[in-house]
């Protein structure tokens, strides 16, 4: 299903490691290698090349980043190939590989995301990344979002049982949607204040408007 | 995860196996037997069993019954065992087998369920069998209606991101479910007159308070 060869698959992991995409891009970034393990990223580490790594919320040691946004921030990504492995994105990535497409969604470029989908007149799978293979709050109310400004924008769309449920999810959670994911799991992953300063970024729209886009083992940034 | 040793699963399928199974023993029959293949009701109903099986919303030649709560009403099931085979909901038991517990759930035995879901003081999980292996929206609603009243009647539950997103989803669905579902997956496959019937019963809370709960191999009313 992840990888159904006709549709383009949005792969959404937005605390943090899609929202931190995006911002590398933004800032300049020219291409990111999205690896499923450490070994992976320590080997292009190893060979020169800036590489990102993090598990359970946390940077591991060695790594030029984790997958906080404010770690790809400024020139030192300009211009630069980065390797990035991640607890779940990156997984959710490899998942997708075999898709038509494969394009990273965050709410940091969800305007320039939606109407890319909607230029490319094919079917959208949304892929929540989630938590360890659980489903996760802040995830599906992105995919929500995006599922109503698409609906919105072209009413061609036809919507399956899930993206109708988190097109409902985001309706009642687009008001206030740190209030709504107050009660969700990531506040326990997510404790330290430093993280809490990712969440309220990751939550901002159109902060990073770029469109990355999967090509062989490059994320690189789509033309707009 | 379905097979949580630990946990009591709730196995949903509202349209409408878990809703005739309710039924049925709600009309007084005495035991079901969940099978996951229509070669084993055959087998059943060759014994002289009294025997269910549906594929694909429709009942199967040579069968009693079909899924429709309908089928389930009336004295001929009183003190009968019957052989059920559904497209979702016996795969859905067969998956959770190996639970602590695994009960029936349905809007028609909403309130007898939750109470003796808080009397057992066990995790819980609530399985929604889907469509074919898809989530649809029937199912995560009554999900929702379900944790919803649990939570009130019970605080001490600790609710999962699924659960929170289910309970939002009731939220939303409550007072007006038939128009809330009106533009899910069921429309179509539940298309003709009959099963509209059906949808409608299956709708209403609390017309067969039992519950079913499986015992090695056979569903039994549970002493409330």
């Amino acid at each position: 299903m992840y990888a159904d060869k006709e549709s383009i698959v949005v792969v959404i992991d937005v605390f943090r490691a899609t929202s931190a995409i995006c911002v590398a891009f933004h800032y300049g970034a020219e291409k990111i290698i999205p690896v499923a393990t450490v070994e992976e990223a320590l080997a292009y580490k190893k060979e020169g090349m800036l590489a990102g790594a993090e598990r359970n919320a946390i940077k591991l040691e060695g790594f030029d980043f984790g997958n906080s946004p404010y770690d790809y921030m400024g020139s030192h990504v300009k211009g630069k190939t980065i390797a990035l492995t991640t607890t779940n994105g990156t997984q959710a990535i490899e998942a997708a590989r075999d898709a038509y497409k494969v394009v990273i969604g965050s709410f940091l470029n969800i305007d320039v995301l939606c109407d890319w989908l909607i230029k490319q007149n094919r079917d959208i799978l949304l892929l929540c990344s989630g938590w360890k293979n659980k489903f996760n709050l802040e995830d599906a109310l992105f995919a929500g979002a995006v599922t109503e400004q698409i609906k919105a924008k072209n009413n061609k769309y036809i919507l399956g049982d899930g993206a109708l449920a988190i097109k409902y999810l985001y309706q009642i959670g687009k008001e206030r949607p740190t209030r709504f994911l107050n009660h969700s799991s990531h506040k326990e992953r997510f404790a330290k204040l430093e993280l809490k300063e990712d969440i309220r970024y990751c939550l901002n729209f159109n902060m990073a408007p770029v469109v990355p886009v999967l090509e062989g083992k490059f994320l690189v940034k789509a033309t707009l």
